[in-house]
Protein backbone atom coordinates (compact mmCIF):
# COMPACT_ATOMS: atom_id res chain seq x y z
CA UNK A 1 0.00 0.00 0.00
CA UNK A 2 1.02 3.86 -0.60
CA UNK A 3 1.78 6.17 2.26
CA UNK A 4 -1.52 7.56 2.18
CA UNK A 5 -3.51 4.05 2.49
CA UNK A 6 -1.35 3.68 5.77
CA UNK A 7 -2.27 6.84 7.24
CA UNK A 8 -5.82 6.27 6.44
CA UNK A 9 -5.90 2.76 7.80
CA UNK A 10 -3.99 3.77 10.93
CA UNK A 11 -5.28 6.90 11.42
CA UNK A 12 -1.84 8.75 11.83
CA UNK A 13 -1.24 11.67 8.96
CA UNK A 14 1.12 11.40 6.47
CA UNK A 15 3.52 13.83 8.03
CA UNK A 16 3.71 11.90 10.97
CA UNK A 17 4.74 8.81 9.27
CA UNK A 18 7.49 10.63 7.39
CA UNK A 19 8.95 12.30 10.56
CA UNK A 20 8.80 8.25 12.36
CA UNK A 21 10.26 7.21 9.18
CA UNK A 22 13.24 9.87 9.09
CA UNK A 23 13.62 8.69 13.03
CA UNK A 24 14.18 4.99 12.17
CA UNK A 25 10.66 3.98 14.40
CA UNK A 26 9.19 2.52 11.06
CA UNK A 27 11.39 0.92 8.49
CA UNK A 28 11.19 2.03 5.10
CA UNK A 29 8.96 0.67 2.54
CA UNK A 30 10.17 -0.99 -0.49
CA UNK A 31 10.98 1.52 -2.69
CA UNK A 32 9.13 1.38 -6.16
CA UNK A 33 10.19 4.79 -8.08
CA UNK A 34 12.56 7.40 -6.55
CA UNK A 35 10.03 9.19 -4.57
CA UNK A 36 7.32 6.15 -4.07
CA UNK A 37 7.74 3.34 -2.04
CA UNK A 38 5.22 0.44 -0.75
CA UNK A 39 3.86 -0.62 2.50
CA UNK A 40 2.83 -3.28 3.89
CA UNK A 41 0.58 -5.31 7.21
CA UNK A 42 4.29 -4.86 9.12
CA UNK A 43 3.95 -1.24 9.19
CA UNK A 44 0.21 -1.09 10.12
CA UNK A 45 0.86 -2.92 12.83
CA UNK A 46 4.50 -1.06 13.98
CA UNK A 47 3.05 2.26 13.93
CA UNK A 48 0.20 1.37 15.87
CA UNK A 49 2.60 0.05 18.15
CA UNK A 50 4.69 3.46 17.73
CA UNK A 51 1.41 5.67 18.43
CA UNK A 52 0.50 3.53 21.32
CA UNK A 53 3.83 4.32 22.64
CA UNK A 54 4.02 7.56 22.51
CA UNK A 55 0.29 8.94 22.39
CA UNK A 56 -0.72 6.35 24.90
CA UNK A 57 2.19 5.83 27.24
CA UNK A 58 3.54 9.27 26.84
CA UNK A 59 7.09 7.84 26.08
CA UNK A 60 9.40 10.53 24.01
CA UNK A 61 10.63 9.64 20.11
CA UNK A 62 14.25 8.38 21.41
CA UNK A 63 12.25 6.28 24.66
CA UNK A 64 10.02 4.41 22.32
CA UNK A 65 13.06 3.81 19.45
CA UNK A 66 14.93 2.12 22.99
CA UNK A 67 11.63 -0.06 23.45
CA UNK A 68 11.43 -1.19 20.02
CA UNK A 69 14.86 -2.09 19.73
CA UNK A 70 14.82 -4.27 23.05
CA UNK A 71 10.97 -5.56 21.98
CA UNK A 72 13.35 -6.77 18.35
CA UNK A 73 15.66 -8.49 20.44
CA UNK A 74 13.12 -10.45 22.23
CA UNK A 75 10.19 -11.01 20.12
CA UNK A 76 10.39 -14.63 21.55
CA UNK A 77 8.98 -13.82 24.79
CA UNK A 78 5.87 -12.90 25.07
CA UNK A 79 5.68 -11.81 28.78
CA UNK A 80 9.15 -9.87 28.08
CA UNK A 81 7.40 -8.31 25.13
CA UNK A 82 4.25 -7.08 27.76
CA UNK A 83 6.73 -6.38 30.29
CA UNK A 84 8.45 -4.47 27.98
CA UNK A 85 5.82 -2.30 26.46
CA UNK A 86 4.05 -1.52 29.27
CA UNK A 87 7.23 -0.34 31.07
CA UNK A 88 7.14 -3.04 33.72
CA UNK A 89 10.66 -3.88 32.25
CA UNK A 90 13.27 -1.49 31.41
CA UNK A 91 14.05 -0.97 28.06
CA UNK A 92 17.53 -0.25 29.18
CA UNK A 93 19.62 -2.48 30.49
CA UNK A 94 21.62 -0.77 32.59
CA UNK A 95 18.68 0.52 34.28
CA UNK A 96 18.48 0.76 38.63
CA UNK A 97 15.27 -0.28 40.39
CA UNK A 98 13.55 2.83 41.40
CA UNK A 99 13.60 3.64 45.60
CA UNK A 100 10.25 2.57 46.92
CA UNK A 101 8.83 3.89 49.97
CA UNK A 102 7.51 1.35 52.38
CA UNK A 103 9.45 -1.47 50.40
CA UNK A 104 9.44 -3.90 53.20
CA UNK A 105 5.54 -3.57 52.93
CA UNK A 106 5.55 -4.14 49.42
CA UNK A 107 8.23 -6.72 49.77
CA UNK A 108 6.00 -8.30 52.61
CA UNK A 109 2.81 -8.04 49.89
CA UNK A 110 4.12 -9.42 46.99
CA UNK A 111 5.81 -12.28 49.09
CA UNK A 112 2.49 -12.80 50.54
CA UNK A 113 0.47 -13.37 47.61
CA UNK A 114 3.34 -15.42 45.76
CA UNK A 115 3.32 -12.95 42.66
CA UNK A 116 6.44 -12.67 40.41
CA UNK A 117 7.05 -8.92 39.54
CA UNK A 118 10.36 -7.57 38.24
CA UNK A 119 12.36 -5.58 41.06
CA UNK A 120 11.95 -2.73 38.38
CA UNK A 121 8.12 -2.84 38.07
CA UNK A 122 7.59 1.43 38.58
CA UNK A 123 4.02 0.26 40.26
CA UNK A 124 6.03 -0.90 43.41
CA UNK A 125 7.05 2.53 44.21
CA UNK A 126 3.38 3.54 43.09
CA UNK A 127 2.10 1.61 45.50
CA UNK A 128 5.03 1.92 48.23
CA UNK A 129 3.64 6.15 47.64
CA UNK A 130 0.59 5.09 48.69
CA UNK A 131 1.70 3.47 51.65
CA UNK A 132 3.39 6.34 52.93
CA UNK A 133 0.90 9.00 52.62
CA UNK A 134 -1.75 7.06 53.95
CA UNK A 135 0.21 6.14 57.20
CA UNK A 136 1.26 10.16 57.31
CA UNK A 137 -2.29 10.84 57.37
CA UNK A 138 -2.71 8.72 60.07
CA UNK A 139 -4.24 6.19 57.89
CA UNK A 140 -1.69 3.00 57.88
CA UNK A 141 -2.82 0.22 55.53
CA UNK A 142 -3.27 -3.10 57.25
CA UNK A 143 -1.23 -6.39 55.35
CA UNK A 144 -4.10 -8.11 55.28
CA UNK A 145 -6.51 -5.14 53.86
CA UNK A 146 -4.40 -4.72 50.60
CA UNK A 147 -4.21 -8.79 50.68
CA UNK A 148 -8.21 -8.05 50.19
CA UNK A 149 -7.52 -5.57 47.55
CA UNK A 150 -5.14 -7.25 45.76
CA UNK A 151 -6.99 -10.86 45.53
CA UNK A 152 -9.54 -8.07 43.53
CA UNK A 153 -6.83 -6.86 41.43
CA UNK A 154 -5.50 -10.29 40.68
CA UNK A 155 -8.96 -10.87 39.10
CA UNK A 156 -8.92 -8.02 37.13
CA UNK A 157 -5.90 -8.69 35.37
CA UNK A 158 -6.97 -12.06 34.66
CA UNK A 159 -9.83 -10.53 32.78
CA UNK A 160 -7.12 -7.74 31.31
CA UNK A 161 -5.60 -11.21 29.75
CA UNK A 162 -8.53 -12.81 28.42
CA UNK A 163 -8.86 -9.46 26.73
CA UNK A 164 -5.38 -9.64 24.39
CA UNK A 165 -5.53 -13.86 24.17
CA UNK A 166 -7.18 -13.71 20.94
CA UNK A 167 -4.20 -12.22 19.14
CA UNK A 168 -2.19 -14.21 17.48
CA UNK A 169 0.93 -11.51 16.86
CA UNK A 170 2.95 -11.24 19.95
CA UNK A 171 3.84 -7.30 18.95
CA UNK A 172 0.47 -6.87 18.45
CA UNK A 173 -0.42 -8.44 21.60
CA UNK A 174 1.61 -6.26 23.62
CA UNK A 175 -0.22 -3.31 22.03
CA UNK A 176 -3.32 -4.22 22.98
CA UNK A 177 -2.18 -4.72 26.20
CA UNK A 178 -0.82 -1.45 26.55
CA UNK A 179 -4.01 0.18 25.13
CA UNK A 180 -6.74 -1.45 27.26
CA UNK A 181 -4.07 -1.65 30.33
CA UNK A 182 -3.93 2.79 30.41
CA UNK A 183 -7.00 3.83 28.56
CA UNK A 184 -9.01 1.34 30.75
CA UNK A 185 -7.63 2.95 34.16
CA UNK A 186 -9.77 6.14 34.35
CA UNK A 187 -13.04 3.54 33.49
CA UNK A 188 -11.96 1.17 36.50
CA UNK A 189 -11.87 3.97 38.77
CA UNK A 190 -15.31 5.88 37.45
CA UNK A 191 -16.69 2.06 38.04
CA UNK A 192 -15.15 2.16 42.04
CA UNK A 193 -16.58 5.53 42.36
CA UNK A 194 -20.16 4.58 41.20
CA UNK A 195 -20.03 1.19 42.85
CA UNK A 196 -19.58 2.87 46.54
CA UNK A 197 -21.91 5.66 46.05
CA UNK A 198 -24.48 2.10 45.34
CA UNK A 199 -23.07 0.44 48.50
CA UNK A 200 -23.32 3.05 50.28
CA UNK A 201 -26.60 3.81 49.58
CA UNK A 202 -27.57 -0.02 50.33
CA UNK A 203 -25.39 0.00 53.78
CA UNK A 204 -27.72 3.60 54.96
CA UNK A 205 -30.76 2.28 53.41
CA UNK A 206 -30.68 -1.00 55.41
CA UNK A 207 -29.54 0.33 58.80
CA UNK A 208 -31.23 3.60 59.13
CA UNK A 209 -28.99 6.16 61.47
CA UNK A 210 -31.45 8.68 61.80
CA UNK A 211 -34.91 8.13 60.22
CA UNK A 212 -36.84 9.68 57.81
CA UNK A 213 -34.76 12.93 57.00
CA UNK B 1 -7.01 24.14 73.25
CA UNK B 2 -5.18 27.39 71.70
CA UNK B 3 -4.56 27.71 67.83
CA UNK B 4 -0.95 26.55 68.06
CA UNK B 5 -2.20 23.27 69.47
CA UNK B 6 -4.89 22.84 66.61
CA UNK B 7 -1.65 23.58 64.08
CA UNK B 8 0.10 21.24 66.14
CA UNK B 9 -2.80 18.28 66.21
CA UNK B 10 -4.05 18.90 62.37
CA UNK B 11 -0.46 19.61 61.19
CA UNK B 12 -2.21 22.56 59.40
CA UNK B 13 0.41 26.20 59.79
CA UNK B 14 -1.09 28.79 62.43
CA UNK B 15 -1.46 30.84 59.34
CA UNK B 16 -3.32 28.92 57.22
CA UNK B 17 -5.79 28.18 60.14
CA UNK B 18 -6.16 32.16 60.50
CA UNK B 19 -6.80 32.41 56.65
CA UNK B 20 -9.16 29.79 56.73
CA UNK B 21 -11.10 31.41 59.47
CA UNK B 22 -11.34 34.61 57.66
CA UNK B 23 -12.80 32.81 55.07
CA UNK B 24 -15.49 31.36 57.20
CA UNK B 25 -14.15 27.61 56.83
CA UNK B 26 -13.76 27.31 60.33
CA UNK B 27 -16.30 28.65 62.76
CA UNK B 28 -14.28 31.12 65.37
CA UNK B 29 -12.85 29.63 68.32
CA UNK B 30 -14.44 31.03 71.72
CA UNK B 31 -12.86 34.42 72.49
CA UNK B 32 -10.97 33.95 75.84
CA UNK B 33 -8.74 37.45 75.47
CA UNK B 34 -8.75 40.34 73.46
CA UNK B 35 -6.68 38.57 70.62
CA UNK B 36 -6.87 34.67 72.22
CA UNK B 37 -9.57 32.18 71.43
CA UNK B 38 -9.90 27.97 72.68
CA UNK B 39 -10.60 25.52 69.87
CA UNK B 40 -11.83 21.99 70.27
CA UNK B 41 -12.38 18.66 68.84
CA UNK B 42 -15.12 20.09 66.52
CA UNK B 43 -12.51 22.39 65.41
CA UNK B 44 -9.96 19.69 64.90
CA UNK B 45 -12.23 17.37 62.69
CA UNK B 46 -13.71 20.57 60.39
CA UNK B 47 -10.06 21.13 59.96
CA UNK B 48 -8.98 17.47 58.95
CA UNK B 49 -12.08 17.76 56.30
CA UNK B 50 -11.36 21.41 55.04
CA UNK B 51 -7.72 19.66 54.08
CA UNK B 52 -9.52 16.80 52.46
CA UNK B 53 -11.63 18.53 50.11
CA UNK B 54 -9.05 21.16 49.20
CA UNK B 55 -5.57 19.00 49.96
CA UNK B 56 -7.41 16.18 48.31
CA UNK B 57 -10.08 16.68 46.69
CA UNK B 58 -8.58 19.67 45.18
CA UNK B 59 -10.95 21.97 45.75
CA UNK B 60 -11.10 25.89 45.71
CA UNK B 61 -11.64 27.73 48.58
CA UNK B 62 -15.37 28.84 47.08
CA UNK B 63 -16.38 25.19 46.05
CA UNK B 64 -15.00 23.84 49.52
CA UNK B 65 -17.48 26.68 51.28
CA UNK B 66 -20.10 25.56 48.93
CA UNK B 67 -19.81 21.80 49.85
CA UNK B 68 -19.80 22.43 53.50
CA UNK B 69 -22.92 24.32 53.96
CA UNK B 70 -24.48 21.55 51.86
CA UNK B 71 -22.72 19.26 54.33
CA UNK B 72 -24.36 21.59 57.41
CA UNK B 73 -27.96 21.17 56.08
CA UNK B 74 -27.72 17.52 55.57
CA UNK B 75 -26.06 15.67 58.87
CA UNK B 76 -28.69 13.38 59.11
CA UNK B 77 -28.07 11.71 56.15
CA UNK B 78 -24.81 9.75 55.66
CA UNK B 79 -25.55 8.72 52.16
CA UNK B 80 -25.82 11.97 51.23
CA UNK B 81 -22.60 13.56 52.91
CA UNK B 82 -20.59 11.00 51.51
CA UNK B 83 -22.12 11.91 47.87
CA UNK B 84 -21.34 15.55 48.73
CA UNK B 85 -17.77 14.86 49.97
CA UNK B 86 -16.54 12.56 47.27
CA UNK B 87 -18.32 15.13 44.67
CA UNK B 88 -21.00 12.33 43.60
CA UNK B 89 -23.55 14.50 44.87
CA UNK B 90 -23.57 18.32 43.35
CA UNK B 91 -23.18 20.82 46.26
CA UNK B 92 -25.10 23.13 44.04
CA UNK B 93 -28.58 22.81 44.14
CA UNK B 94 -29.36 24.59 40.75
CA UNK B 95 -25.95 22.11 39.19
CA UNK B 96 -27.16 20.30 35.80
CA UNK B 97 -25.76 17.03 34.92
CA UNK B 98 -22.72 16.29 32.47
CA UNK B 99 -23.34 15.47 29.52
CA UNK B 100 -22.00 11.63 29.28
CA UNK B 101 -20.30 10.12 26.28
CA UNK B 102 -21.68 6.56 25.00
CA UNK B 103 -24.64 7.26 27.83
CA UNK B 104 -26.76 4.83 26.55
CA UNK B 105 -24.35 2.16 27.35
CA UNK B 106 -23.28 3.30 30.79
CA UNK B 107 -27.05 3.43 31.59
CA UNK B 108 -27.58 -0.45 30.74
CA UNK B 109 -24.86 -1.23 32.82
CA UNK B 110 -25.93 0.94 35.75
CA UNK B 111 -29.65 -0.63 35.21
CA UNK B 112 -28.21 -3.95 34.26
CA UNK B 113 -26.33 -3.83 37.67
CA UNK B 114 -29.36 -2.74 39.36
CA UNK B 115 -26.78 -0.02 40.98
CA UNK B 116 -28.38 3.27 42.67
CA UNK B 117 -26.22 5.99 41.32
CA UNK B 118 -27.07 9.89 41.22
CA UNK B 119 -27.59 11.37 37.55
CA UNK B 120 -24.98 13.71 38.54
CA UNK B 121 -21.77 11.45 39.80
CA UNK B 122 -18.96 12.35 37.58
CA UNK B 123 -17.98 8.69 37.35
CA UNK B 124 -20.52 8.73 34.51
CA UNK B 125 -18.96 10.55 31.80
CA UNK B 126 -15.08 9.44 32.95
CA UNK B 127 -16.67 5.91 32.48
CA UNK B 128 -18.41 6.83 28.98
CA UNK B 129 -15.15 8.57 28.27
CA UNK B 130 -13.28 5.68 28.33
CA UNK B 131 -16.10 3.74 26.56
CA UNK B 132 -15.40 6.51 23.32
CA UNK B 133 -11.98 6.33 23.40
CA UNK B 134 -11.66 2.20 23.11
CA UNK B 135 -14.37 2.52 20.43
CA UNK B 136 -13.01 4.74 18.35
CA UNK B 137 -9.62 3.13 18.18
CA UNK B 138 -11.30 -0.29 17.10
CA UNK B 139 -11.48 -1.84 21.07
CA UNK B 140 -15.24 -1.54 22.10
CA UNK B 141 -15.83 -3.01 25.66
CA UNK B 142 -19.09 -5.27 25.30
CA UNK B 143 -21.27 -5.20 28.05
CA UNK B 144 -20.79 -8.97 29.07
CA UNK B 145 -17.30 -7.45 29.83
CA UNK B 146 -18.09 -4.26 31.52
CA UNK B 147 -20.45 -6.43 33.99
CA UNK B 148 -17.05 -8.71 34.84
CA UNK B 149 -15.21 -5.34 35.79
CA UNK B 150 -17.90 -3.81 37.80
CA UNK B 151 -18.76 -7.23 39.62
CA UNK B 152 -14.91 -6.88 40.81
CA UNK B 153 -15.69 -2.95 41.71
CA UNK B 154 -18.56 -4.03 43.87
CA UNK B 155 -16.67 -6.17 46.16
CA UNK B 156 -13.54 -3.17 45.86
CA UNK B 157 -16.10 -0.84 46.92
CA UNK B 158 -17.15 -3.04 50.06
CA UNK B 159 -13.43 -2.95 51.54
CA UNK B 160 -13.80 0.73 51.19
CA UNK B 161 -16.79 1.17 52.80
CA UNK B 162 -15.67 -1.48 55.64
CA UNK B 163 -12.44 0.93 56.02
CA UNK B 164 -14.89 3.98 57.31
CA UNK B 165 -17.85 2.29 58.81
CA UNK B 166 -15.84 2.51 62.61
CA UNK B 167 -16.12 5.71 62.79
CA UNK B 168 -19.35 7.26 64.59
CA UNK B 169 -19.19 10.95 63.64
CA UNK B 170 -20.76 11.24 60.31
CA UNK B 171 -18.56 14.09 59.02
CA UNK B 172 -15.63 12.51 60.72
CA UNK B 173 -16.81 9.21 58.34
CA UNK B 174 -17.47 11.42 55.08
CA UNK B 175 -13.69 13.16 55.41
CA UNK B 176 -12.25 9.41 55.90
CA UNK B 177 -13.96 8.44 52.56
CA UNK B 178 -12.69 11.17 50.82
CA UNK B 179 -9.14 10.97 51.58
CA UNK B 180 -9.06 6.79 51.11
CA UNK B 181 -11.13 6.83 48.10
CA UNK B 182 -8.77 9.65 46.15
CA UNK B 183 -5.41 8.55 48.11
CA UNK B 184 -6.27 4.24 47.06
CA UNK B 185 -6.52 5.36 43.66
CA UNK B 186 -2.89 5.29 42.64
CA UNK B 187 -2.46 2.16 45.25
CA UNK B 188 -5.19 0.06 42.94
CA UNK B 189 -4.44 1.04 39.47
CA UNK B 190 -0.28 -0.11 40.79
CA UNK B 191 -1.70 -3.77 42.38
CA UNK B 192 -3.36 -4.22 39.07
CA UNK B 193 0.10 -3.55 37.23
CA UNK B 194 1.59 -5.82 39.40
CA UNK B 195 -1.28 -8.81 39.24
CA UNK B 196 -0.79 -8.10 35.07
CA UNK B 197 2.72 -8.75 35.27
CA UNK B 198 2.14 -11.84 37.67
CA UNK B 199 -0.77 -13.18 35.53
CA UNK B 200 1.38 -12.83 32.68
CA UNK B 201 4.38 -14.77 33.95
CA UNK B 202 2.36 -17.16 35.17
CA UNK B 203 0.64 -17.89 31.66
CA UNK B 204 3.09 -17.83 29.76
CA UNK B 205 4.91 -20.44 32.16
CA UNK B 206 2.27 -22.66 31.82
CA UNK B 207 2.06 -22.59 28.34
CA UNK B 208 5.20 -21.40 26.56
CA UNK B 209 5.56 -20.54 22.86
CA UNK B 210 8.61 -20.89 21.31
CA UNK B 211 10.37 -23.03 23.89
CA UNK B 212 13.41 -21.73 25.98
CA UNK B 213 14.83 -19.13 25.07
Amino acid sequence: MRISELSRLSGVPTATIKYYLREGLLPPGRATAATQAEYDETHLRRLRLVRALIGVRGLSVSATKEVLGALAAHVDDRHLLLGLVLGAIPADENAQPAAVPCAAEVDALIAELGWEVSPYAPARAALGETLESLRSLGEPVPLATLSAYAALAERTAALDLDRISGTDDPLEQAERALVLTVLMEPALLALRRLAQENESARRNAAAPEGGPA
